[in-house]
């Protein structure tokens, strides 16, 4: 069975604008659906800046119910141009927030959601999120698509291989990280190198130890103190990136991923199969 | 305080002589020593070749109490060269045989064994280990070593995520992995090598995820359908290789690894602090 299976990755930045931010993001995912794509992924919350490197109040107003409003848009924008959708948007639900990951099937159809569940909260507020967002606690589901079953984590939880292990044990072909990550611009020589690179090991590590393809989308450009570094990839079920983006255009990455190639080197290399500790959900 | 640990790795190659690879090892553990080694690893099942290639009874005679004859060789080398001293041996013990990592203290003391949890068992017997080994029972241990925490796993344990986990969390410096793993010789174009980056981009993704240094060391050398890779490496907790052995030389490699790293990485990068899914032991 031919299960070649077309991924864009929507390398993109984010303004203070939602409405331009969904207007290029939906250009975006055109394009790529006329050049093959048949699941899309926009970065971790795409639709605003990326908020979570000052204290407050006003950006809690940026919240909306999931599904709601924006999900309403995707599921038109996926409708029309034929694709499964995935991203991740800020989320308020009985009082609570959180920072949700979305999944619309390539018929508009709202598949379901998934809340992060590693909220980075550094003490210089790079990364703060632990003052907008509550820890997920949906679990990892794993969501049947027309183009395959997918999982979507969030960006810190990339550095956690339990979350990938659930995944791939429900019966994820590809896992998609959506992410907002990036350089400091306070000079640190070496270090920035080194979290790039350890960023990229660490989740083709995560393709090679469950057998699946692994999806990172990130942004690109300047935000605040952060230089968000953009390469996102697409790694193999060997962990050999497959295609990468550039580390400050927005652009489109388009790659063939052979989804025969799951099941395949889960028989070659059964770390899935023979693996004898068990991760909690 | 000055905790700048200088770890070294025997890569070496194993023949059908025990007192052959007893004696090699044994000088290498010296000259080791001698630069200044104060941890030293030798490969998985250094003093047998890789027998695991065929099945035969006759191997079983292989098979020795754990500690016995030889953890009594090993603690004497320990303790003249003042190391710390960590390899696998094929033990038997109440009519079943294992495949078992022990670590020996550098005043000579046996401190205790890890039983490999993980065991390979490809249908061709490259690595056909499951008639040979059963799969350990004694959990993940640490041990309090004079010159750091370290655990020991095993081989095939080092494409589980789970085993490094539990390690780190019990308070591991550095986690050891003695390992024969090689390249068929059967012609594979591509395979061969992403094999090999796999084999090392998942056990420096084990430093990354835990904050700890993680220690490949492997035979080199033609055995049977096998020939062994060597590039036995250490990792910091970046994931960085800091130094890597030769693809086919019997060689000392000494490494100096800043235990201070470990409380810094685990600051900055609070993975394991912060994880949220439990593995089970």
């Amino acid at each position: 069975m031919n299960k070649i299976i077309n991924v864009g990755l929507v390398q993109m930045y984010s303004t203070a604008s939602a409405g331009d931010n969904l207007t290029r993001a939906a250009q975006h995912v055109r394009l790529l659906a006329q050049r093959g794509a048949k699941i899309v992924a926009l970065p971790e919350l795409f639709l605003t800046p990326y908020f979570c490197q000052t204290r407050d109040k006003k950006f809690f107003d940026l919240a909306e119910p999931v599904p709601g409003p924006t999900v309403r848009v995707l599921q038109a924008i996926a409708k029309k141009n034929r694709v499964v959708l995935t991203t991740s948007l800020y989320e308020r639900a009985g009082g609570k927030y959180y920072n949700t990951a979305v999944v619309i099937d390539a018929d508009g159809k709202y598949l379901g959601k998934y809340r992060k569940m590693h909220i980075p909260d550094d003490p210089k507020f790079y990364y703060g999120e632990a003052y907008y967002f509550s820890p997920g606690n949906l679990g990892v589901p794993v969501f049947k698509t027309r183009y395959g079953k997918i999982a979507t984590l969030i960006c810190w939880d990339q550095w956690f291989p339990e979350g990938a292990r659930l995944a791939a044990a429900k019966g994820a072909e590809i896992i998609f990280y959506p992410t907002a990550i990036g350089f400091q611009l306070k000079a640190r020589p070496g270090i920035n190198e080194a979290e790039h690179q350890a960023w990229q090991t660490i989740q083709q590590s995560h393709a090679i130890a469950n057998g699946v393809f692994v999806a990172a989308v990130n942004r690109v450009g300047l935000d605040n103190h952060l230089r968000f570094w953009g390469t996102s990839f697409v790694a193999d079920p060997y962990g050999r990136v497959l295609k990468q983006g550039s580390v400050n255009r927005e652009e489109d990455i388009l790659v063939a991923c052979d989804l025969n190639l799951v099941p395949q080197m889960r028989r070659d290399w059964p770390f899935l199969a023979a693996r004898r500790l068990k991760v909690e959900q």
